[in-house]
């Protein structure tokens, strides 16, 4: 089950305060403060669009990367258990390497922050266990009252392993984290590209990440488009509603 | 490699209006007009979580969701492709029926608006050409012009579909519409729940599309939180940044 919530664990400390922050967002979601309107919603998404050339003069500022990365954070996966790596990769040298295994797109080389989603290749009691500790640390009660919680999740884990799918369910949470993390830039006013035409292994080589508990995925280049990437200009392809949306 | 918009193709024809289009879309949010500032994004982010009681009274309204259809319409794609079909349930009896083939979790029958995510479950060269023609229709040019794009996708799926992982890749884009649409559904306000804990066979023969070219991969419930739903009280649970964010 995906979920981004584990169940409640009782005695939970700071119940009053959270109950005032919980109640303030509401006031704000209610008033709009924080949301968009459909238009600019749409608008925004019909804005983005797979950039082809970046502006390598143009940096995301530190507060817009700062959110960004947050929303990576913050991205649902199944049980909420999280199985991923986010590396972001700065270094030109080591940007500039990356271009080489990813096809010859300069995207990772041009961008500002270039992304590796890197997945859990494994989950062990041990994993579970780290996840639960969260829990209680977050929001209080004991480990022992998320005992049919832990059950479920390692029962989980073990069938996956054994079926042969747990990563691939692992690769699935990642792709939410991609989706997730391209509409936030876009509502940001950021450009992306992901970039599944990567060699994974290569990644992990320059990365340093070769035979540990990780492995590259896929990768997101952010920035800002250059004003000459004549893509910008194309009208988008998509199918139409009538064609890919029924309605039961 | 994976992208939303196609090659050029030559000769599209209404220029002008699209370079003024372009240039008012820029423009706007060079104005930041539809753009949400960090803080609200995270803001909405950390409103977001797996609703687990909708209030069954609450409809998304007509205009909110026909965005939410649109931002489906206009997710990213590996090549472009698409390889999904969306089928949005807001019959009662239908929704009804998944609530038993969904571990008897209630959202698909007290939300507003169930989505399940349908892959495409092959990728023939007419599925390319039909995406081709779609180009075509859309920027102008001709087919021919697109020849080497055409078998560039033609022998990725060809690939894909001998090595046994062209469904998986389907999946894996399906998994980014899951990803933009919590959070296109988050930055407008509207409460979601992915739900991977349900049955997809079953789901297929509810949906009548048993044995036809999609198959059901997840759903997501979409609607308003009920008032009393405790999960909506609990803080959110994520490992920190400084355990799963490096930068290089």
């Amino acid at each position: 089950m995906l979920r981004s919530s584990a169940p409640v664990a009782s005695d939970s400390p700071p119940v009053l305060q959270r109950i005032l922050l919980v109640a303030l967002r509401h006031l704000r979601v209610a008033r709009g403060v924080n949301t968009l309107n459909p238009d600019a919603l749409l608008a925004q998404l019909h804005w983005r669009y797979a950039v082809k050339k970046f502006d390598p003069a143009r940096k995301i500022a530190p507060e817009l990367w700062a959110a960004l990365e947050q929303s990576l954070v913050l991205t649902p996966s199944s049980f909420g258990l999280q199985p991923w790596k986010f590396i972001v990769i700065t270094d030109a040298a080591v940007k500039q390497k990356l271009v080489a295994v990813s096809w010859n797109q300069p995207q990772p080389a041009e961008c500002s922050h270039h992304v590796v989603f890197a997945v859990r290749k494994a989950l062990g009691e041990n994993d579970v266990d780290r996840f639960l500790d969260s829990i209680v640390a977050t929001r209080g009660g004991s480990k022992d009252a998320l005992k049919g919680y832990r059950d479920m999740m390692t029962g989980f884990a073990g069938k996956a392993a054994e079926q042969g799918w747990l990563r691939e369910w692992g690769v699935r949470q990642l792709y939410i984290a991609l989706g997730n993390f391209m509409t936030s830039a876009a509502v940001l006013g950021v450009d992306t590209c992901p970039m599944e035409g990567i060699s994974p292994e290569e990644y992990d080589k320059i990365l340093g990440i070769e035979g540990t508990e990780f492995a590259t995925v896929v990768a997101c280049a952010a920035g800002y488009r250059a004003a000459d990437d004549k893509y910008a200009q194309l009208a988008k392809v998509r199918f139409p509603a009538t064609e890919i949306v029924r309605h039961v």
